[in-house]
């Protein structure tokens, strides 16, 4: 029987999650992309943009650990939640924190995790305009920090992760493997940059690499009803890795791009972009192996 | 020294965490109201609203109990920050929800708990349109359910707490007290009719009961910079409460208002409306007693 998460895995649960909202949610027009995106999107009539809307945890002892600098989980605490307004080619703009924690939790690894989170935010010239607070009961829980971002981009030029052809070539910018190991999942730069550039080329498909290329392509694959085909040999590796690390390692918060449109070497900022391969009619083409996924 | 949460206090807490954010953050002329009061305002630019943000957590063990219904819980869970953008006069539109839980929980639970948790935004219109999902590492692990909706009010018309008056009267919709041991704190309606109607009436400040009538309504009087005057014998009671229920209990989810203009006995929907004092100069009135402080 299949009854707890666990069994169900991260990418069921969300299939049933988001089952369970269409079903039972009512119908909005203004909302462009609901869930199982990046970020949603919702039509604001303002501007000219579409507003992008996203949460993100970190939980101690999964996304870091209690002997990391605070400071540093801080920043990486809202920069995930950047690196998906970026995948959508929009840029962030209000924040709000959430701190769930024990009450022994010092007031001081506090102030620091709040000032590496500002310092981060203020970078990307988001404002943090809130928040909540909330004890834990048990004295040795697991601290928890989530992260709720809007962005906007311009009306209907969000990038989705649905929207790749077959055909299309496939993209990564910068290097992947090793985030762990490195410390580069509490010190990425979320390539904000990188994506509001890339939307305005035109590119059919992006995400971020969140869990590792081994999960994260085919969850593009299958959004867009397409295949696809990698050459290992063309991924680009950060100094010591092997493609196993770069396919399952994760945390490298990169962009995975789907693209008729063919993209120079580089991004106007220097990022390097690399052709990985490229989207196949679907059923063919191989799975990756490797990637992160939660509850299991 | 003071150097735990349990030490400073939710309210010092906040104090605390906010002078960071306003230190550290950047300037952006769209926050209309930042961290502090009920809801962040952002002035959005479009179809002549600002955008509500806001934040909410639920966790078992402080907010509900193991043993309580599931689908009762995920209405909670919304209700709370639906609460909020009511208490702005405003609407809420879009939410997120993410779910922090041990890996063993049942898919069954959570089922319910997503149903009771739509079917409350569906009340009142709201998409949910994404969310998080985490698993926490050890099995015994506190669940947490944190909401974030956003909403609209018409541009520069939010009601704030800190916009009362000295000589102002003081409302309270509804009654007050015994929320917890009645079951209420599952079950509560969200003000969002009421909410809006006040707004137009051109109320001065509003903000909802969470904490409990004793420590809400200090926090609408230092926000205000005004002292305060109730009379205990006006004070609306649940059957089978006393005032000091009504003052602690926490978790009415009415809406607490300072107006200089007279209202009615009830709102348009025929929720009543009670007079309960007058805001004083400051340093004049008296302190409340109880309500719920957390991180003591």
């Amino acid at each position: 029987v299949k009854n707890q998460l666990s069994d169900l895995g991260e990418d069921r649960l969300v299939e049933h999650l988001v089952g369970l909202l269409e079903a039972d949610g009512p119908r909005r027009e203004d909302v462009r992309v609901g869930a199982g995106d990046d970020c949603a999107v919702i039509a604001c009539g303002g501007r000219g943009e579409d507003l992008l809307f996203k949460t993100d945890a970190v939980i101690e002892g999964v996304h870091y650990l209690p002997t990391d600098d605070p400071g540093a989980v801080g920043a990486k605490a809202i920069n995930r939640a950047i690196s998906d307004i970026a995948a959508m080619g929009g840029r962030p703009t209000h924040a709000l924190l959430t701190l769930a924690c024990p009450n022994n939790v010092s007031v001081d690894s506090i102030t620091l995790f709040y000032r590496g989170c500002v310092a981060a935010a203020r970078r990307f010239d988001i404002a943090v305009v809130g928040g909540d607070t909330a004890g834990l009961p048990d004295r040795n829980a697991a601290a928890m920090f989530s992260v709720s971002l809007i962005g906007g981009v311009p009306a209907g030029k969000a990038v989705l992760r649905s929207g790749a052809r077959c055909g299309d070539t496939l993209y990564v910018t910068g290097a992947l493997g090793g985030s762990l190991s490195s410390g580069r999942h509490l010190s990425f730069t979320p390539r904000v940059e990188a994506g509001c550039w890339l939307r305005d080329q035109g590119v059919n498909a992006m995400m971020d690499l969140s869990d590792g290329l081994g999960i994260d392509l085919p969850r593009m694959a299958h959004a867009s009803g397409c295949g696809f085909v990698i050459d290992p040999d063309d991924l680009p590796l950060h100094a010591g890795c092997t493609v196993a690390d770069a396919m399952g390692d994760g945390e490298d918060y990169e962009l995975l791009i789907a693209s008729a449109v063919q993209l120079p070497a580089r991004c106007p900022d220097g990022l390097p972009i690399t052709r990985i391969g490229a989207m196949a009619p679907r059923g063919e083409g191989h799975a990756c192996e490797g990637g992160w996924e939660h509850f299991k």
